[in-house]
């Protein structure tokens, strides 16, 4: 089953707030419900965001009540913008939404309104199919980092359920194991949200490769204890000289492995890639709910003192100098990047 | 109120594991109640432990049968043997039971049996006595490394609940601000066990000392921003070379506040440093229970599939190159540490 797809006449995903506990199916018949389930998590991962995007303009199509190609268009224009704003920083949200209203734009003078509904859903099903292709592509090239009997430290949920299907960092490592490689993974659990220990996990468990979980403050450890051979995570936007925002935490991770000479490596597909920002300074930063730090319980028992504050950013930018290449489906991309991502995205 | 003490033949203490959400004492009659309540963490703390180890011993003086010297110590012996096995990594658990043993064999043909008892007790005693009034003076010392308007960030737990009163890294902190400095805390929430959002939110509350709780991923970004000018934390161990033994995440945090230029300060006691390690990798590094890793919850529901694995060391070691001062009781320490730890404890 794909994280997301199109079902009569509705977008349907997996619901990721309710696993490992329950696989379950959301339906959304409204673009504005699309745009909240990417606000809440329901569907996460930039590249899972992106193809979210484009079935919300799909929806938005049909809702519009429009009887002429310029009335769906102003309608499609309003519901890109309030999707566009669901989540801040994986840029794979705006190349989807630019990309079915470059489509739409470009096919508008030539046909009726309702073949220009069935163009925005085609263009959000090619984005999906596409998605999919990518992902195989990504992890052919990536699997050759992998060595046999490695193990690897993987951060947040980088695998079927961010994306449509397959994964990008995560899907690397599966295709590895999928040659016959034995690689063994150590799950960050990724803090606050917990993608790694409630994601990662369940689908490595699917995938029947060996893992164990590790607080996220245990990556040093490990590393520095010469344990790890490789760390591998996606990202949510890289900029033009290869700076990498990714789920926060990822920034101390790479520190860690560059302190132990561990290559580190970012797995994206080329959408992810942003050539308009020079580098990551300029990548906005989501900041959400003070309530994903505190709303944990242990033992049972609220974690923090009542009416305790908290900040929460969720992303932070790792330096180019502390990655070691970026996997893309167009091939491994290697410092300078500034050169190799403008190549990987003409390719 | 102390975190442990003596009274009525019994050994009191703050049971953490209860805080933030209760405040509520464990009271131990035999000094195995003592091994079990720091192997479970109801009293944590390097210097905490030290002190419970010291009341430990004077309850097993109480427990013994002995009508003899000899037959006393035989018993102290079986007793600091087990006490010592609670927990490995904090040296202040070793370093309380021999200073008690010490004080007990250079007393031992002078006196008798009972008087013997007392002695126990009264180096017990003075142990926990002594570790308030260190406390004040490395409280004293750190203070001049913080400037009015300061927001540090603090990893785990080290105020009053990780000693007998008033704290190490946390005990700076609480000078400063009552010498009338500003000074704003991003607490970390030390995962696995969160003694950061658990134990040091609370006092910080106690305290009226401003603090927003952070998940440890965050420190990175924050570190980065520009908004953080001095990173503290205690110790569990302290290497002849500096290297230092500490809560897990605290190399991954000294590593982001390095590469940002921030300083990063540990606060130990000189009873937590141990000459006679002569680097960090020879400090033996506790790996504790999986279902600290696994057993929150999140929207009060599991975190992990069902059978997960997980691993878990509790500490980490930080290399000296990254700690900018060790600040003790008897001054501030900076590089080379060699010769300033000796000459600390020589003090």
């Amino acid at each position: 089953m794909r994280t997301i797809f199109w079902e009569d006449h509705t977008v349907r995903m997996i619901d990721q707030r309710r696993l490992p506990n329950a696989l379950e199916l959301l339906t959304c018949h409204a673009h504005a419900e699309v745009a909240r389930a990417i606000t809440d998590m329901a569907i996460r991962g930039a590249p899972a965001i992106g193809a979210a995007a484009g079935f919300g303009m799909a929806l938005a199509a049909q809702e519009s009540s429009a009887r002429t190609p310029a009335g769906l268009i102003a309608d499609l224009q309003a519901a890109s913008a309030l999707l566009h704003s669901a989540r801040p920083t994986a840029v794979n949200l705006a190349w989807a939404l630019e990309r079915v209203m470059h489509r739409v734009n470009s096919y508008s003078g030539f046909v009726d309104v309702d073949e220009l509904r069935r163009v925005v859903l085609q263009e959000a099903q090619k984005i999906a199919d596409e998605d999919v292709e990518i992902n195989l592509r990504m992890a052919r090239h990536g699997a050759v980092l992998i060595a046999d009997g490695d193990t690897v430290i993987h951060h947040c949920n980088t695998g079927a359920l961010a994306v449509v299907d397959w994964g990008t960092a995560l899907g690397v490592i599966r295709m590895a194991h999928e040659q016959g490689k034995h690689v063994h993974v150590l799950v960050d659990e990724t803090r606050p949200r917990l993608q790694g220990s409630r994601l990662t996990a369940w689908e490595l468990e699917q995938y029947g490769i060996s893992y164990e979980i590790i607080t996220d403050n245990a990556a040093g450890y490990f590393l520095k204890a010469g344990k790890v051979q490789k760390v591998f995570f996606g990202a949510d936007r890289v900029a033009a000289n290869g700076d990498v925002a990714n789920k926060i935490g990822t920034y101390m991770l790479a520190l860690a492995a560059h302190d132990n000479g561990i290559p580190a490596y970012s797995v994206v597909p080329t959408s992810t890639i942003d050539l308009s920002l020079a580098h990551g300074g300029l990548i906005p930063i989501e900041e959400r709910d003070p309530d994903e730090v505190l709303g944990i319980q242990f033992h049972g028992e609220p974690v923090a003192p009542r009416n305790a504050k908290a900040r929460n950013p969720a992303f932070d930018v790792t330096p180019n100098r502390l990655i070691s290449a970026i996997v893309t489906e167009n091939g491994i991309v290697y410092p300078p990047f500034e050169v190799g991502l403008q190549s990987a995205i003409l390719h």
